[in-house]
């Protein structure tokens, strides 16, 4: 087992660019698992705080660089994974912090590192450990906690996921002590956190349930189920391409296997069924007008000059749902998701090796898209 | 010189299956001549009557009847065309009158058949004679008038279209009286085409002054000087594609030479040269996206399971003005313009052999677009 730990100098920068854009099967998109038709990803969240330090919106300068300093080192030294990659934030570009974002690694908040009242001045002092090369495990440090610990899966797997994210967690709770109350459990710095600290998230495709106008009533029973449905970027972001985040709002007084058995065996089959249902009929009553909707999608993707990222995802998207209702022989449907992820600004940009504004992104989107679909038939 | 009279017997059924629908290069499709990034094609028509006759909205059914046979003889035994094809249209099936109209051989008014008070009981006795291969020569016979003599021209010439149709007319007038007044010239069913009873049109292609919003300009513009815009399909049909059918109104106290002198020096090379301003505008101002819609347009074509004559029109007219503007090297605009005549919904059933609801044209009409294009690159 090797540890990379250069972010440990004055400079953190450069470690972005070990993560390999074009080969690098990411866990969250490889687009397999369990109902992976309707569920593209599952991701299981857990914050946690150091005992004895502020939380980082409370926290002076100096406790969070004690806090980074200190979860920096117990975290590259727990054994967590075969490699893991440490970037400080702070020292980071900003396109490699959004890179960062795009890959789900880190939060927007993250990237822009601005935390509440006490935060001002030079950057907050903040990093992100990942483990390569799959991603599937990465671990924030001073987002709104001290620690959120991040595990990744294809599919529909959170049992999984936890199981990684509790071994991730008693790992480095041998090396921290953790701010915890017998009567509460882990403390938190925004209450829906207290508890358990655990977050189940799965990314869901509903292009059908989109299509048959019905998006409103999943979110109506979401919210009777104290569910939030985000967009793909997470909290605050629009749904594109007909993808939706489900997580559960609210962790204190839940014991964590009532909340991924409420996620596991309700919740999500029960979505899953309903967009599987949607499908079923849109084939039967139009399946010309879906694999039409998709084609037009490749037509559009395969031929463009000028493309937004709004526009491509909702593309791959339509292309995503006729490779997996069998209508596209010839779309590899992992493709189109890794297309999902190469399409956004700071990876088109890295994968240029050079800046662009927008209007030059998308000409080059535009261009990406037509060399990666190029021989699909 | 041949001419073909299997009209003559009881029985006009199959003429018009002697048009061959995959070889023959059409005169006003051609996509070639003067001007032709712009004026797709001209027209010069000839409203004539014969003496002694009731013009056919007044005629009875045995006055039809005589004209026709009276004008059929003459016009197959004047020499005008290596070979005439002669269609007694109330013999024809419905789908072969829809596909003389699609090929602007005859006017939508004399494939119906229904002409005015007069009317009724069984079809109208009426028919056209066709110059082989290429139609470039089409005579109606009991339309509105008893003889509309139409003489297409690929790309800008009138001059040339009005030449053909004076020799035509010349001929004819040898062996058929015509009505003719002193005082009024050609007498004809509608005030509006006395006296020369000529009518010069141009099919124009105006994408870009429709993407600037010119159109309307155009159209006040052509009001002011007595011009009549139309589209596609002429008379009471909407532009679509972009493509605009202007024409004179009125003939009456006009010479010929004068109403082609106005259109040929004044009025067409000065849209022309506006809808050319607009593209050079357009590519300057904003090139990549005139590319962008015109390789969306093919994409859409390449790829769509499903597609309207409207929307194959309207992407089709895209494509064409990116290959006319060089903008897509690997199109042939003259195949695009073909493009045009086969989509229509009769071309497209006598293609495939057999009848078919809109539903079925739909999609048999993408079958076809994507065949067409399947090998541009």
């Amino acid at each position: 087992m090797s540890t990379d730990a250069p972010g440990r100098g004055p400079d953190g920068q450069g470690q972005v660019r070990q993560i390999d854009l074009h080969r690098s099967r990411v866990e969250w998109l490889r687009g397999e698992g369990r109902l992976s038709d309707v569920v593209l990803s599952s991701r299981v969240r857990l914050a946690r705080n150091l005992a004895g330090f502020p939380f980082p919106n409370r926290a002076s300068r100096s406790d969070r660089v004690c806090v980074l300093d200190l979860c920096r080192d117990r975290i590259l030294n727990a054994g967590l994974a075969e490699r893991m990659l440490w970037i400080d934030l702070h020292h980071a570009a900003p396109i490699d912090r959004s890179l960062l974002v795009e890959r789900h690694l880190i939060s927007k908040q993250h990237a822009k590192g601005k935390l509440g009242v006490a935060s001002g001045g030079p950057e907050e002092p903040r990093g992100v450990a990942v483990a390569m090369p799959h991603e599937q495990l990465s671990i924030m440090v001073n987002e709104e906690d001290h620690l959120r610990i991040q595990v990744m899966r294809t599919g529909f797997d959170l049992a999984d996921a936890l199981r990684e994210a509790d071994e991730v967690d008693d790992k480095i709770e041998r090396r921290l002590d953790y701010a915890f109350s017998p009567r509460f459990g882990y403390l938190t710095a925004c209450p829906t956190n207290v508890g358990t600290g655990a977050r189940f998230s799965v990314m869901l495709h509903l292009p059908a349930l989109k299509m048959a106008n019905e998006i409103d009533k999943v979110k109506r029973a979401a919210g009777d189920m104290a569910l939030a449905i985000r967009g793909f970027y997470g909290e605050g972001s629009e749904a594109v391409g007909d993808f939706y985040q489900l997580s559960n709002q609210t962790t204190l007084g839940k014991a964590e296997h009532f909340l991924l058995h409420d996620m596991e065996h309700e919740i999500i089959p029960r979505v899953v069924e309903y967009e599987r249902l949607a499908r079923r009929q849109l084939v039967e009553r139009r399946g010309d007008l879906v694999a039409d909707q998709a084609y037009r999608a490749l037509g559009v993707l395969r031929h463009a000059r000028l493309m937004s990222s709004e526009e491509a995802m909702e593309c791959l998207s339509r292309v995503r749902l006729g490779a997996v209702l069998g209508l596209m022989p010839g779309i590899d449907h992992q493709h189109v998701t890794h297309l999902m992820l190469v399409i956004q600004p700071a990876h088109l940009q890295r994968l240029a090796g050079r800046e662009m504004n927008q209007a030059e992104r998308r000409a080059g989107r535009a261009d990406l898209l037509r060399r990666e679909l190029a021989s699909v038939t």
